[in-house]
């Protein structure tokens, strides 16, 4: 398979969300001038997505719904279930630790952990709270794929340093700092501040200029 | 000024991060070299975004911190106080609300909409919650400038449209959809599905591939 770009990921998600949602209103087959449509993209980007993996569709006849939901659904790993843990029970690993979308997606919070002794034994949504000192033990027993990390920006990369070594895959970082992974492990970050700052950034030189261009997932950057 | 690109911006967001905490350590002046490594980029790419507003530092002297701190504030728009408003008031909406770094950055959260009647008429973090019928009004009255909207995807682009309406021109979106705003309307996207999902990718693809690229606002996309 030819290298994928990142934003390319990004819009193979977007896709999928508009397929499901197709699929729910029991529309059958989709065009790609639709899914450009729905998806704030062109045809054109939407048929060159998708031929990273192969051709799918027919020529005037679109794609169908269900066959493109399930080849996008096995693009992108999706049809396994992926173990998570989460570390940090701040304000904003308590909120998603109940956000219910992940779980939909095959995404299964199955450790928590705090460095807090108030919280440590604690149950929280089914999972009892363990202690940051355990994490490595935990994370190899459980086969734990993806840890989410939720701590303060100085104690991130000690975490992902931890995780790694206990031989997690993936990370998603909320901690509003840059942090390192060896290049087999994978890394996201969400930082709502930096994209305030984009927002303020534009709103302050002009309107659109940068933050616009950026409008969701489907930019045209890849 | 010349067009800046998005990851530009966003890597001025990262600078600002290392440069506070710099001042906070008491250092006075930083090279484009430190600034790259602890940043994730290279020293070339630190003096290229800072060239795009004009020329700091001192040849061999590197960067004065409180100087480059002043400066990159200016040019993000950090200097004034932005007047926020949140819609939506579920798990995600209430955790952002108590989001303390949100303040310090000059992002004032001035009124928050629901549209649950149980949720209308309480207080939450010290403001009334609204009911979103009196978006428009609300969002005239207090000249809000940004409006973070964490309402259910189907309902996000509605309310977008009302906040643009209202004279709104920055949209930070939490919902997991696509969203349109005219082009004078700057928008950014936080969508935690869409990283998983990238994770997900790359772990079912071997390893860095997508995700890996992405690590953190470093990358060098610009």
């Amino acid at each position: 398979m030819r290298k994928v770009s990142d934003p390319t990921v990004s819009r193979l998600s977007l896709y999928l969300r508009i397929l499901t949602e197709l699929q729910e209103q029991g529309q059958s087959t989709v065009s790609s001038e639709e899914l450009a449509r729905r998806g704030g993209t062109t045809a054109a980007q939407v048929r060159k997505d998708l031929s990273f993996f192969g051709t799918f569709g027919k020529r005037g006849l679109g794609y169908g719904v269900p066959d493109l939901l399930a080849k996008l659904r096995s693009i992108l790993g999706l049809e396994r279930r992926w173990r998570v843990a989460l570390v940090g029970l701040g304000k904003i690993g308590s909120a998603l630790l109940g956000y219910q979308d992940f779980r939909r997606q095959g995404f299964h919070v199955e450790a928590v952990f705090d460095a807090d002794p108030a919280k440590i034994g604690r149950r929280w949504d089914g999972l009892e709270v363990r202690s940051a000192a355990e994490m490595e033990d935990v994370l190899r027993e459980q086969e734990i794929d993806i840890v989410i990390v939720a701590v303060p920006a100085e104690a991130a990369q000690e975490v992902v340093d931890r995780a790694v070594r206990a031989g997690v895959r993936g990370i998603l970082n909320f901690a509003p700092t840059k942090l390192h992974v060896p290049p087999h492990v994978a890394l996201r970050s969400v930082n709502m501040t930096v994209e305030l700052e984009g927002l303020s950034y534009a709103l302050s030189n002009g309107g659109r200029e940068a933050a616009g261009r950026r409008s969701g997932v489907g930019g045209d950057r890849s």
